[in-house]
């Protein structure tokens, strides 16, 4: 009935417990002991893992290409898209390596940069690209040691285009990929994992189909994880393609490459590139409507579609790797047609997560950031530890300064003119910034007709979990209680639930009631004389920019705010409200007032007066409301304060 | 409105929040950022800051004196005397130091174990006397080194008796309490509180009662932090002794060392011994009562409260520190007259937290010892760090071992002939054990009248909060799951529920149904079918004495069963069902069948060869229903169990 099993107490990390498969019990996985919570497995396990971790359980999966933008403002709407095609749950992304457009520097257009941004701020995981021909080993250890420092852990081996006509092979140069495969191999060991690249049709300077496939094994045999495919137009093509590498041995993955054709000029443009001919009857339908984009992305979409489930029918293929072209449409409607796209993707916790491997185990952060997660990765990317179960004891309460303020994926997505025209083009005095608060929450044209879908403190329109809150918000923003972040009590809902839900199902979360937000020293009089009566209840931190400190809380301690209860897993608190972290993100609340607001007037001028005044005269406030299974007391604390002013 | 705070983000452990009186805010103390949650100040703060929190608060205290045991029988039973004594709430417990009894030996009788009993197993503040009249310098430093090593924080520093009457003083030795005062001070800086004697009538060998008052007064300067008083008959005694010492700028808490009369000859052993004269209107009392010792401690226990009612009246005493002669009726009449009983003392944690300051930060255990935390204790002490905030993260799997099971605050204590009649003593199968079992749970004698009010896994009877399972414990046990360790599922009740409440108050504890028992294989076969329909829901590990183990649960992770939620803090889970430490409890929970049970019989008998197939062939289950707001589902799986059976 059961199975024996190697048990000693004495030695620690060899005690595992090991259920035989005749007995129904699921079987441990043979680790030691398990040093955080695995909410998520993917957060833990390398790309080649999760691939086959995912086909052993039968489930489909997708990823995206992208390419390096051109100019900083695309590199912003670039990292808008990942995280919007991010939420649809790829299994991984990929960014290109253009060597013409100096691919591993700093710049913010550079392919390093996009993929680190991918990585660490969007939380993806993602493949780098990396070409080899016409450059020095030296040049590619750096790359190589730069992609690692970054946290990236996965690289796609490619040899590239040769510069030229004249290019020939150097000796010990690294004239093919599976030089760069070797390289990767014998200097960083099994630190990354590595993708190739597969031809359905034979590299188009192959001396032949199975000259190229013998050269695929190569590649394989010195070390690559699996292959990913040039596009192709027919699902046989990659059907014959896999049985002819499985015939000489190739057993890693091979994930097709799908191009879903977007439109008459791009097509071309690729087939050019590629050497790849179009069959006839793609062509017999595109020429007539060439000119009608619509219709030829119509097409597209049902050709990728089509293609699609006949590789997925075939039981072969288990991924598919849409070449995206830095597009949205195309590519989601195609993944949403197959049932790929996540409508509703589990969060692993209530915030945007991090895929850097030193992130791996956090799952504490304050929750003043939670509108600004990009802002609070970037501020804490020093640090070597992670909050873990607790935040008291492991976090640092080391913040980088948040100096430059332009830094490309923390400033706004809107441009100077739009930002006025939300905020107003001339304030008349602290009740047009009320306004402008009330109308972001509400959702209603502002005076101008304009609707406020960003604050210089949030820059996507209310949350719906927010939505929850809407219409108290609206009440309290017109009389001075200038809202940044809020969030309601929970008192066990199932970790399922559409709008509050996070990590893994069968498990309940909770909520304290959160309020913050800033308001004038009279209003703050008036609260601090209300809250003597909710001493026990409420905990509260009113800071100004001077750092005049006021608060009830107990020996600086965090009060986790947000936490879940899973089957068979210690508690996870994702979110407190930390009373020393408050004070360094009361730096950044009050700079946002005069970096992204103030600065959109003249010097001088009426509009910019008030947001100063503003800023040096109003108080930042937050209060947690204690007692969870009670309805929230914060809005009564709120009115309380309002009727005390009358 | 505000007090301007000195507060600098970029030191963050200077970063301190400051709210003045004058705005009704609650001031932060001057301490750094708390690296664990401070869910009892008492645990974290050393005994003269602990009085003077009280004083402060206008709390009044009381603290118990105890002499060491002649024979480890009786020491035993003064152990058990802590454990009651202790739930009733005092500051400290002190223990005698007996020259004569090799009192720093490691003697299971010595005051130095038995201090160690009171400061690790017990979970008390203790203050360890010790005398220093004829011994070395090596000797005494020797002791205190000792002290230090096992977590003993508080010295009672004294003369002692000289040895003989031809003592005389030596030059450089230790001839007075002051000397042994200095020389902690000088050898162990700051870590120990000193506690000295205070004679209100005058030290009887002292020149005069001022010339006593001079000597106390050098104590103090020397750096004893608090005066304990020798007893006294009259309040006022006390009253102008405590005048006299402020007259002459003794500035520390001077504590009243109360003997409430409990009998004639051990007051007149006492006077004897103390040279101190009994007044003769108690006289006149007791005379004509000597032979009636309940008239006698009657009279005993309204003097005492008489006259401790008159010094807490008196303002300036805060806390009464009792001669208890280690006996309990005449004390705990006493302070509970005076209200200083903790009728239902506050639990920081669900189980009996140790006082030994490695384990401040202790916050997590595993639930198996739930019965046993002594022997928790034991097998954890030579941990270097304590699991705090999370268990996984920070917990060493290495358990001691249970080499010796006579280890005295380890063994049962009630003597081999009681425990062969509550457990049989003629067993005559397997049924005559579920029988024991289930008498246990019912709390109705056995077939030959007597109750089984202890079992091997448990010392005491069954605990209140199992109380609330009774029935359905009583129904499996008749039926052969023989149950060792249960609780039932919580959905929030408030922390300061009288049964199953812990922690601060304005809290809320929730905990997670689970059940452990022995059962045959039998049993476990049907108990695995039914639980394949739990699946998800219900976490379970099963194991025999070889550590065949059966599992579900995912990657040897602890499951939190216990938890709670307070204001202002972050998440408190005390109690984790850990795969791993399952397996050192298991080996535990198995000997105690053979070690108390099996050997009570001949080698040979049926009856010990009954209880040895038990050990041989029986499996240790534990469940945990992880749907705690539900109705617990785990009697429904033993329900079905016996169902498939039948």
């Amino acid at each position: 009935m059961v199975n024996e099993t190697q048990q000693s107490c004495s030695a620690s990390s060899s005690s595992r417990s090991d259920g035989g498969s005749s007995s129904g019990s699921e079987s441990s996985k043979d680790n030691s002991r398990c040093s955080t919570p695995v909410l998520d497995a993917d957060r833990h396990e390398r790309l080649r893992e999760k691939m086959r971790r995912r086909q052993e359980a039968g489930d489909r999966w997708f990823s995206l290409e992208f390419f390096p933008p051109r100019t900083a403002n695309a590199a912003v709407n670039l990292i808008s898209r990942f995280d919007r095609m991010g939420a649809g749950g790829p299994l991984f992304i990929d960014v290109t390596w253009h060597p013409a457009g100096d691919p591993g520097s700093d710049k913010e257009t550079s392919s390093m940069i996009i993929a680190n941004t991918a990585v660490n701020y969007c939380g993806l995981e993602t493949i780098l690209h990396m070409t080899c021909c016409n450059q020095t080993k030296d040049d590619i250890t750096g790359h190589l040691q730069k992609a690692k420092r970054l946290g990236l852990k996965n690289i796609m081996a490619l040899r590239g285009d040769p510069a030229g006509e004249e290019w020939e092979e150097e000796v010990d140069g690294f004239n093919h990929a599976v030089d760069l495969v070797k390289h990767i191999r014998s200097e960083f060991d099994d630190y990354f994992d590595i993708c190739v690249a597969g031809y359905p049709k034979g590299h188009p300077e192959a001396e032949s189909y199975e000259t190229d496939l013998r050269h695929l094994k190569e590649k394989v045999f010195a070390g690559a994880d699996f292959i990913i495919t040039q596009l192709f137009f027919r699902p046989e093509t990659f059907l014959k393609f896999m049985k002819d590498c499985q015939a000489i041995g190739i057993t890693c993955p091979i994930i097709p490459g799908i191009f879903p054709i977007q439109g008459y000029h791009s097509l071309r443009q690729l087939v050019k590139l590629s050497k790849l001919e179009v069959p006839q009857e793609i062509k017999d339908v595109i020429e007539p409507i060439k000119d009608n984009d619509a219709a030829i992305r119509n097409y597209g979409v049902e050709l990728a579609v089509s293609m699609c489930r006949e590789l997925l029918d075939s039981g072969v293929v288990h991924g598919l790797h849409f070449y995206t072209l830095n597009r949205e449409v195309a590519t989601t409607e195609v993944l949403k047609r197959l049932g790929l796209w996540k409508e509703d993707p589990r969060r692993p916790l209530p915030w945007a997560v991090s895929a850097h491997p030193k992130r791996r185990v956090e799952d504490v952060r304050p929750i003043f950031w939670a509108s600004r997660p990009k802002s609070y990765i970037y501020r804490t990317q020093e640090w070597d530890d992670f909050p873990n179960g607790r935040w008291g004891n492991s976090s640092s309460p080391a913040f980088g300064e948040l100096k430059d303020y332009y830094l490309f994926y923390l400033k706004s997505k809107s441009p100077r003119e739009e930002l006025l025209k939300m905020w107003g083009e001339e304030l008349t005095g602290e009740e047009s910034v009320f306004e402008v608060f009330t109308c972001y929450i509400t959702g209603e044209p502002n005076r101008n007709g304009y609707k406020v879908t960003c604050m210089p403190w949030n820059d996507d329109p209310l949350a719906t979990e927010t939505n929850l809150l809407k219409d108290q918000l609206e009440k309290v923003n017109r009389r001075g209680i200038l809202t940044i972040n809020s969030q309601p009590n929970i008192n066990g809902k199932p970790s399922t639930d559409p709008i509050v839900g996070w990590g893994p199902s069968g498990g309940y979360v909770f909520q304290k009631a959160y309020l913050e937000f800033f308001t004038s020293s009279e209003i703050v009089t008036a609260l601090l004389k209300v809250l003597k009566k909710y001493e026990l209840r409420v905990n509260y931190h009113i800071v100004n920019v001077k750092g005049q400190n006021i608060t009830n809380a107990p020996d600086l301690q965090p009060n986790a705010v947000t936490w879940g209860i899973f089957p068979g897993r210690e508690i996870i608190q994702p979110t407190v409200v930390d009373p020393v972290s408050f004070l360094y993100w009361k730096d950044e609340a009050f700079a946002l007032w005069i970096e992204q607001w103030a600065k959109l007037y003249e010097e001088e001028s009426p509009s910019r007066m008030i947001i100063q005044y503003i800023h040096d005269n109003y108080y930042l406030v937050n209060l947690v409301d204690n007692d969870f299974p009670l309805e929230n007391c914060l809005w009564q604390v709120v009115e309380d304060t309002f009727e005390l002013l009358n």
